[in-house]
């Protein structure tokens, strides 16, 4: 089913939109693409800030209405603000029947694709956690955003936009001034481009000072609070709106805080990410898998971050759902038995080399030969990296505006093995929309460290190891009576030192017959005398290997997936600029058939409600529109809801049972008894679906009258 | 498939548990059919509170071995306290891989046996919501327990369970000294038992203050806040454990509070249940539904409460997921069109005129008759019963373990029509799993005043409506220019006045030449006169008719309906008392096949990957077990988890692609080849799953070595 998409979308006059212009930056042409959207501060364990940004591209971008696709999804209820007769709430969505169904569907081809397809072990844990939990995790004190706020009004405002904002507002003040062409761009409607024009303030400024704006914008992402602070300042950066002065930015956590039981004393907060449980449950989970290294385990629920000003529709939320997985694999060795199944897959990479030289153009390779030269770290990365490729063209991404962008160093934690992105380009610019990282053996190692609770594989070795180490033996006779109480705190200290530091203190031992420590909560330092402690080197052999492993996560964003994935699918049928038509594939599209009778005639009704239960009986999601509407006008009402299929019930099929078959990209129609109609749409639906020209093999095509 | 589950659950000994101590009347004998549980508030907008309890029964209930499930549960990860090495959350929990397979089989049934075949339409609501709705709704002001504090240990309890386990205890503390049995079950184990009993006090009671306890604890769930009170002070109640003294009751509102964005101004709650999302969505619903009525959406997902002191396991937590319907209706036509499809249903019915005679026998009758008779209030209310049923016994519910109980007359709100609850029995007692209430048209009218949106159906009619009704008429040349700023207020003031309001202002108009009104924002009393304002009975033609639908509820606690389930299919094999068997039917079983090489000898490999791969491509999750431990072990294994279906590879599978396939229940087994075993699983998973006899009907019967 190929869809004439570039050609569709161009014959569509280019609009500007309020979001856009609450977004100025984020319009879809080459000398824009920032990466806007954090999905979660993934391999760094803080928020993620890449102070060094592709600035330019090669790839032409498809235009979107995104006006005109704003109004159809609302229009159709794919989704609406949440609370909209309160008012709303910004940063809050609801899915409506058409969005809630898209959902459902990916979730479903997600779970298949991944969950069922590599026997992963789902889990789902609670959203609400214990502030200790997050503690550990770095969150409580690393996950925020920088704001500051108008003592006069009380408007908040996030910095690192504001400053980006009142920057470019002038930079563009300064273009008007010199007679430049403002970057508004040509299609944009003659009222609103005065609009826009008139809001521009003609303002010359210094050849220095422009210098100076375009190079903080570049690094805008990679300054700190105070930073930010100290180009408030400089530029006199003042609220926009009212040229009051602004307070010092404030850090601001992005965890939504609640209490819980009933005494307000166990502080917890939302979940910003499902990751944490999957960690918490190590244990559980390599005994729920009989033991045996490596396996996957996998959540997907909601998620929540307390965005300072959400915006982009459903890219920066406040309530999301995620899907994550989290791939425990041994740190010597990342192989993956099933890499020669996907090794041939071609995927669009962008490394960091490419970036760190200022470019973006991506190179185009299979998996095999990335993580050959070593591009990409090792084969389970590189295995992830191809299947969600696959996941992602399967539910209808364009392989055009898709690509793989590795973070480079910066943009990494000290401990991350490797990172990528996979991005996919909108008419906000390109979205990180999964996550997929070598997180080494971070997350399992704090959780332990806090907790005292090994999260290890104890693996049988097939040959024992020699090992040397130093070891500690307590005289137990003379420790006990001697230390008491202590006792405890004193052998847990010593059970917990490095070789490193056993070696001193063996050295310690020999030299001064006995070692001195300050031990934890014992008030002063603790002194045993050699008679009591022996710090040796010994060799011993090993039977098991105890290791923590290391993970692999991808990690999805499903609500920046789909609203992604309707652009690449939205396109206007080139004949009439009000037929627009969103091209799903059928495994995803919320309906899957639309039954329509000709007219509300009765005669009708026995057939249709047939149709009705043996679509059910199949498992084929219909939906039925006995509207007095034209049978054009209904079909086109579907093509917005991206129905796939159509049957029409006219006079012909009361008598002779057949009906004709309408494909929405196409129109085409063929016609066949009921029975084989059923046939072919089972067949072209579904996980393995087959296309239309194979589908409707043998059936008579049918030339309906002009929609 | 039947199991003959009442005989060998017998032969397991009765032991009690630590959760059997905390919960001590909860026990799953006659004398205690308490209904521990609250699902949602239901039809009252307010916390359920029945006063009247049916104190008998006379149905004969299975033992469960409650210890010995809950560790297999434990065990095999069905679920777990949730942060379990942070010491865990009391009232959260995580579901393991079981659990979670076995809670989306639920959902997914759920979903094709309600949403798809009825062509709902489900949306998804965030979570997070603002405190207007909650306070419109009557949340913020009723949804509350009553608790009190001990200042001198920080100890808080919910004072209703407080002041029935006291004098719980005392009352047992008394039969002691009376030389009578205490009520602890025959088959506790001896230690346990000396435990218990030592714990009571023997002390005896007067025979009036017995009575006087006995008729408080009956009536324990009716008392308010400072009811509550007053018995702690009749009766010197204080904390059990330091016998220090306790604070009045506070209430405690259940729901948990955060604060959206980052000013901290916007308060908001995590949502109490899925269903005001629905309500505040409904005319965009209704225009999905191309205005067509009746019709319902449904939405699946978590809700929160924040349990003053959450216990019985997966029955009272403070995370949990729930499916809800809202049906919406016509107030004047509750007919169902398909009742007749479901008519002959027959449900175990327990009415309120049997409850209020103090009896809890239940009644056998089809929902035909019962609506009928006026049993049940509608048909829509009965078709959504049966409906209940159906899915109940789909996934596996035991039907003499479920009872519908209708509410009494005071535990429904004055404008619910009728409402029931589907309660299944498990060893904690009846437990409230689904409700289904007809809240009338109370949701959509007060969010509809609270925002002045109307939530309304226009009902185009048939014939024309001659209607007379007060008509207010303003000159208004005369009226802009005298009030002015104020003239928009006055016209809400009166276009928003009653019929009889209207009568009244034509009187006083008629009489005194002018009205006089107070209106809204405005400081002064209005007066307006004769020459600027008619108030006349006017007759007019309605071509439409405006409503408020009435809405019938049924709504979900899938956590409660899981575990009730589990204990239903829980028994333990006759033969032997290690070996438990979960019998969930196939369609829900987490896994459906296993897959067991005889041996893990090298040659089983192919054959073994292979069948992988054909039943992952039939769309059926099937499990390896290559493990080491006998075959019989493995089975034993995974009969804990409800696996229904075991494929054995041997030597002969190898020669000539033969594999033997293995019933849970019965333990009985089949030989053919991989083709005709893979199609007779197909058959018999699924939704229209076949038994096993008809299933494997032509395969040749295997005699298995004794497992």
């Amino acid at each position: 089913m190929s869809v004439p998409q570039t050609i569709a979308c161009l014959s569509v006059p280019f609009r500007t939109s309020r979001s856009l212009v609450a977004c100025s930056r984020r319009v879809c042409c080459s000398s824009c693409l920032q990466l806007p959207a954090r999905l979660r501060f993934a391999s760094t364990g803080i928020v993620r800030i890449s102070s060094t940004k592709p600035k330019t591209s090669t790839m032409s971008v498809p235009t979107i209405d995104r006006d005109y696709l704003d109004g159809l999804l609302k229009r159709r209820f794919f989704f609406a603000p949440a609370f909209d007769i309160y008012g709303g709430v910004s940063g809050l969505y609801d899915y409506g029947p058409p969005g809630c169904a898209l959902q459902a569907n990916i979730v479903d081809v997600w779970r298949k694709h991944f969950v069922l397809e590599e026997d992963m072990l789902e889990v789902d844990c609670t959203m609400l956690t214990p502030y200790e939990v997050l503690k550990t995790s770095g969150h409580v004190d690393k996950f925020a955003d920088w704001m500051c706020r108008d003592p006069a009004t009380g408007e908040i405002f996030r910095v690192d936009h504001l400053v980006e904002e009142v920057l470019e507002s002038r930079l563009k003040g300064d273009k008007e001034a010199r007679g430049q062409a403002t970057e508004i761009p040509d299609g944009v409607e003659e009222k609103k481009r005065k609009k826009k024009v008139k809001e521009i303030k003609a303002v010359k400024l210094d050849d220095a000072v422009v210098a100076e704006y375009e190079e903080v914008l570049a690094k805008i992402d990679g300054y700190s609070g105070p930073e930010l602070g100290e180009l408030m300042k400089k530029y006199n950066i003042v609220n926009p709106a009212t040229g009051g002065p602004l307070s010092e930015p404030l850090e601001f956590n992005l965890m939504f805080e609640t209490a819980i039981g009933p005494s307000g004393q166990l502080k917890g907060y939302l979940r910003p990410e499902t990751a944490q449980g999957q960690f918490l449950n190590f244990s559980k989970l390599l005994d729920s898998n009989n033991t045996k290294m490596p396996f996957a385990s996998a959540s997907i629920g909601k998620s929540f971050r307390n965005e300072i000003s959400p915006r982009s529709g459903l890219l920066r939320v406040r309530e999301f759902l995620m899907a994550e997985i989290e791939h425990f694999v041994d740190p010597l060795n990342k192989s993956h038995p099933r890499f020669p199944e996907v090794s041939d897959t071609k995927l669009r990479l962008l490394s960091k080399t490419t970036q760190q030289a200022g470019r973006t153009e991506v190179t185009e390779v299979t998996i095999g030969e990335a993580v050959q030269t070593g591009l990409v770290d090792n084969e389970t990365l590189g295995y992830f990296l191809a299947r969600i490729y696959m996941f992602l063209i399967k539910i209808g991404v364009d392989h055009n505006r898709l690509r793989f962008r590795q973070h480079m160093a910066n943009e990494m934690a000290h401990y991350a093995a490797d990172c990528w992105d996979a991005e996919l380009h909108t008419s906000y610019g390109w979205i990180e929309c999964v996550g997929c990282a070598d997180r080494s053996a971070y997350d399992l190692t704090v959780h332990s460290n806090r907790t005292n609770e090994k999260l290890v594989v104890r693996q049988t070795l097939a040959e024992p190891l020699t090992v040397e180490a130093f070891e500690v033996e307590l005289d137990k006779k003379k420790f006990g009576p001697k230390f008491k109480k202590d006792g405890k705190k004193i052998e847990q200290f010593l059970t917990t030192r490095t070789q490193c530091e056993l070696e001193d203190l063996a050295k310690e031992l020999s030299e001064k017959l006995k070692i001195t420590a300050d031990v934890d909560g014992v008030a002063a330092p603790v002194e045993i005398e050699k008679s009591i402690i022996s710090i040796e080197k010994k060799t011993r052999l090993e039977h098991v290997r105890e290791y923590t492993p290391n993970v692999i996560e991808p990690s999805f964003g499903i609500g920046r997936i789909l609203y992604s994935m309707i652009e690449h699918n939205f396109w206007i049928r080139p004949e009439s600029d009000q037929r627009a038509v969103l091209s799903f594939p059928p495994v995803i599209a919320p309906t899957k058939v639309l039954l329509v009778p000709l007219s509300n005639n009765e005669a009708f009704e026995p057939l249709m409600k047939e149709l009705s239960r043996l679509l059910r009986r199949a498992g084929v999601p219909a939906k039925v529109d006995d509207s007095s509407a034209t049978i054009g006008r209904r079909y086109a009402r579907n093509d917005e809801l991206g129905t796939p299929f159509g049957i029409t019930v006219d006079f012909q099929s009361v008598q002779d049972r057949t009906v004709t078959l309408r494909e929405r990209d196409s129109t085409k129609q063929v016609r066949g008894t009921v029975e084989q109609i059923i046939t072919a749409v089972q067949r072209m639906v579904g996980q393995d679906a087959v296309p239309w020209e194979e589908g409707t093999k043998g059936l008579a095509s049918f030339e309906a009258a002009s929609e």
